[in-house]
């Protein structure tokens, strides 16, 4: 490996790898997460990874991208930014005022570059790490933290996909059986917090749920994030049926003003993900008082480095930090704890499906392990992982056989529920 | 050199420089100003080079963080804030809403810490891109422009410190004579914007000053900064005769709420390096409309990565930005050029005294060098300076026989006009 880091070649491998069926109030996880690893070589030798959605219309962007990358330096990651025609402060999702506009921040066509950009951006750190031998936190100006914490996050869901046996972790679709799969995570990840995504059961079986984790788990944070399945008035009501139960409420309504009526009406902290996911939408938020916490997510936000200065301006305006997550595997939970190990404002554990992912691309021998609720950030080169080639070559190949989806909930779950709508407020 | 980013010497040297009697609203510049340089020197053998502010305060902050820097690792920036005590998204100035606290930014107590940690974290960079053999900029993301451009920066000014001959510039105390610097200037630079340091003649006369100026440099952008000189009916009925003129319009008036109020009674744009230099005052800012335009000054915000942050809450909130500049040699010049070359949302050219530093402690080989009133970005290895070690000691002894002293341009001025008092507002 030499030290000349310009671009020489360019690999994206879509994969699929299995989920449980996951619930959520739009519907439920279906059997195989799409997802998009990319390598970036350079000249020198130097490969760096990353790790996004495997949508279509992710893959459309970075393979566009991957055609005009080679002879780009892994250290003009202004230079990336042009070849993907995206300006992370500028683009992303639009505002979201009303509550019109109910949709997954996800897919909106706004954030296809952004969410491609992000993750040669992180390929480009690892590079640039491996080059210098250097853990990608030390590119981003130092750790702040020498681990990072996360929180278990637990779904209600079905026993198995359709057709298929129940599953390891069997059905979890009442409070009782919710308080057993934490018992799980807790005892198997230690984790400090929990949250659980609501929008699922009625609201008061999910408040019931809360109470029973408070009982089981003392001095564990709970939160819940029902992904706007509730209305105002009902958002206002589970809020004061909590009191004092939750660290945060997260989204529990659509648009921003409909989030600045339940901020108003109870001293719960709001955090938001689906109506504050870009630069531009923040000063709307903080106008109208819509949500106190945002949660950081480099996928979205535009890498590692737009986290940070998503951090600036968090502080800046007196917001605080906690961190999403989607479904993922060991190259993204990397890079999300290089993230979080740089974030002086981060005041939460950060989400992660990543106990619900039971294969993975990254090689055991250096992935990143949660222990006590934390993974501790490393000082190995880059993200201080590898792939493992014959899982990637075997996840490929199963998504080889599914062909190019879209995630699509909603269907996943009429395969349970015949005529399932995606109605939100549903409460 | 090796690879070891261990710092095993911090060193130290505070200079002074000859500078011609330039005025502003407080009163003059005097004969020598004070700065400070910094040298940072790994295990490996690379240095680094910084410079900020030679007042006692900073220098005491300086000496103090020198004291606990070796053995910290020039890669960890949030080491160096817990050496110094300092973050520079949380610290610096207070907020200034009202008029009563008219005074210039940088004698705020609150500030020196920023302002010693910014010098700091220029010498790390500096070193990392020495270390590795890049310049800074790549370290940052990459530049976004190969060059730069600067503003020619206008002063009147007396012919000559008490007691000395009439300097080179000779007496620039009214319009024409404005007009004539203006043109050496031009000649010399070739510089596409001018700005005048106003707060100096009677109102009227400044403006006939900026009529002179885009009557002899047409398509040349006009600004004029008279450091909160003015009331704000002032500063309104000057925005009104200056309609047109201006590009934008520094500081008219003193605190928040009095520049809102010239804010919403002109078309004009409002900048500010008074009212807004830290993190924490960009909130109110915005809420009042008190400026659309903020001044970067990595001296002041925290460093070159805290300037691409501040550009990052610009974007955010809608705010455009400049760039400021306080008396400096050439390790500023430098620097300021790297954070110029990283910032995508700079829209005007920068703020420099750099004409008016008649000598210097770089190597004149390597130096940046304004033409046509840009500076190239260059490639070399960290800013790409080095030090003329002569020049140091030279300007070193001038600052020892000197002694250390605050900057003083009430106390300078009393020298020209006994009894004089840095009233503000004076018109």
């Amino acid at each position: 490996m030499s030290g000349d880091s310009t671009i020489r070649a360019v690999r994206l491998t879509p994969v699929a790898f299995a989920e449980p069926p996951l619930r959520n109030s739009a519907g439920v996880h279906g059997p195989a997460v799409s997802r998009l690893v990319i390598e970036v070589e350079t000249a020198g030798g130097a490969v760096g990874l990353g790790e996004t959605f495997g949508d279509p219309a992710v893959l459309a962007a970075a393979r566009e991208a991957a055609q005009r990358l080679p002879g780009v330096d892994v250290f003009d990651l202004a230079g990336l930014g042009r070849v993907v025609g995206v300006d992370p402060l500028v683009d992303g999702q639009p505002d979201i005022t009303g509550p019109a506009e109910v949709r997954e921040p996800g897919t909106f066509a706004g954030t296809t570059r952004v969410k491609a950009y992000s993750a040669f951006e992180v390929a480009f750190l690892d590079a640039q790490g491996r080059l210098l031998g250097r853990p990608v936190h030390q590119l981003l100006g130092g750790r702040v933290r020498a681990e990072v914490e996360f929180c278990g996050y637990l779904f209600f869901k079905f026993g198995a996909h359709p057709g298929a046996p129940v599953d390891d972790w069997g059905e979890v679709l009442d409070p009782a059986a919710m308080v057993g799969l934490a018992r799980r995570f807790a005892d198997e990840y230690g984790f400090g917090a929990l949250k659980v995504k609501g929008g699922v059961l009625e609201p008061d079986a999910e408040v019931e749920t809360l109470r029973l984790l408070a009982a089981e788990f003392p001095g564990v944070a709970l939160r819940i994030d029902p992904n706007a399945a509730w209305t105002v008035p009902t958002s206002i009501r589970v809020a004061e049926s909590a009191a004092g139960l939750l660290e945060y409420l997260e989204d529990p309504t659509a648009g921003l003003t409909g989030m600045a009526e339940v901020a108003a009406a109870t001293p719960t902290p709001l955090a938001t993900n689906m109506v504050v996911t870009s630069f531009r939408q923040i000063r709307r938020c903080v106008e109208l008082g819509s949500a106190g916490i945002v949660l950081a997510d480099h996928h979205f936000w535009g890498g590692l480095r737009a986290t940070q200065q998503l951090g600036a301006v968090a502080a800046s305006l007196g917001l605080r930090l906690s961190m999403h997550s989607n479904s993922h595997l060991g190259i993204s939970l990397a890079a999300m704890v290089q993230a979080a190990a740089v974030l002086p404002g981060l005041d939460y554990s950060c989400d992660t499906h990543y106990p619900w992912t039971v294969e993975d691309v990254v090689d055991v021998a250096g992935a990143p392990v949660i222990k006590d609720g934390r993974v501790t950030v490393g000082d190995a080169p880059g993200l201080g992982v590898t792939l493992d080639r014959d899982a990637l070559a075997r996840m490929h190949e199963r998504w080889r056989r599914g062909g190019e989806q879209a995630r699509d909930d909603v269907a996943a779950m009429r395969r349970h529920v015949p005529g399932w709508v995606d109605r939100r407020p549903r409460w």
